[in-house]
């Protein structure tokens, strides 16, 4: 471990229904500082899904944008593509959560636990649990976590019957939670939490987050 | 003042080059949340004065984005059109930086001080002075606050001297700050702090974000 620790956060976009969700996302930066760390944002240089009217829910018909584009808005310009990640570099990654981790980063959202993962995101969580060192995934993320990983890996993604199914038949096992609650699978060093996967306000989002940082700070030490 | 103090939070689109500084809208509405208070976010109905990819800081030609659409990213679509804002309704008003401040709820960033205040951005604010109710302003907004207010109000936006004279040429009074300070107008219930405005990290930016909204509190009671 390097005398800061440097966490890597893998965002999906900008934008909660077709992005990174930004509460999530900014509130684990937040962390992440407050806890003496520092970080570098990353995102996949490819086309969204779609794009998401978030006034109206509505889908953008001929709208096209750009997730690495899009993610820099939260990183205020200051992200790489993840097709550059060097684990090396890093002693922790975090995925935020939102639609976006399991529309852009997976095909969760529309395939269910037949998804397919984005090749860049796997690369970089594979990179990571090969050199043993932890990854953190909030809200909807550790359905990519259950995918990656399979093999019983212990993962929450909140109280939802049906996405704790799909969670578990990708071969993890799921354990409810509730707000600011943090599941460590402490053999594979992942740490999951729930979030806006539960009817959250924002200072709950604060906590999650913080708890999430706080366990993989833990799980480097171990 | 009602039980719980209610925040307007007026959002100026979703971005720090185009529109709202995403740090800065969060990090208020989890200071308000932290402190007791509620809020609910608003922006203007009217099409952002340009787009700009975040990855690479120049404006996208061709493309056009609505500040009340993408404002919704930030609210996780729970936002009004600032049109509909109803003074009655709030304790208080605050509005985070970012450039979508200077460009979309003003002119400030192309005029400069001859710029031109957004109809309803300008309504919004006049009404809350109107009511006696405190105003804050973040990073450059506070530009913004200078252009209604003049008259020699206490504001900061940090400490470049450049935006600082033409704060002064609006008929504001300008401290210089740093971190997390938060000047206050007592006389007109505003505070301002600097935020972005100077190179800070996440944390500072929550610190100046809460000073803030601690300030308007305050402001609540005198």
């Amino acid at each position: 471990m390097t005398a800061k620790p440097n966490f890597a956060v893998i965002l999906s976009g900008c934008g909660v229904y077709d992005g990174a969700e930004i509460h999530e996302a900014v509130l684990t930066l937040l962390a992440i500082d407050r806890r003496g760390g520092t970080y570098q944002c990353f995102a996949p240089d490819r086309t969204q899904l779609h794009v998401v009217n978030h006034l109206t829910g509505q889908e953008e018909s001929g709208q096209s944008r750009n997730v690495l584009v899009e993610s820099a808005r939260i990183a205020r310009g200051s992200i790489k593509n993840l097709a550059d990640f060097d684990p090396a570099g890093f002693d922790a990654l975090i995925l935020p959560g939102g639609f976006g981790a399991a529309k852009n980063l997976c095909t969760f959202a529309t395939q269910g636990p037949d998804c397919s993962v984005d090749p860049a995101t796997e690369q970089a969580i594979k990179a990571m649990a090969q050199a043993a060192k932890p990854i953190g995934a909030l809200c909807i993320a550790p359905a990519l976590i259950a995918k990656i990983f399979g093999n019983g890996i212990d993962v929450t993604i909140g109280s939802d019957d049906g996405t704790a199914q799909a969670v578990e038949a990708m071969g993890a096992h799921h354990t409810k939670t509730s707000h600011g609650q943090v599941v460590v699978d402490k053999a594979r060093k992942v740490a999951t939490s729930p979030c806006y996967m539960l009817d959250a306000t924002i200072s709950q989002i604060a906590d999650g987050a913080d708890n999430t940082v706080k366990s993989l700070l833990e799980l480097m030490g171990g």
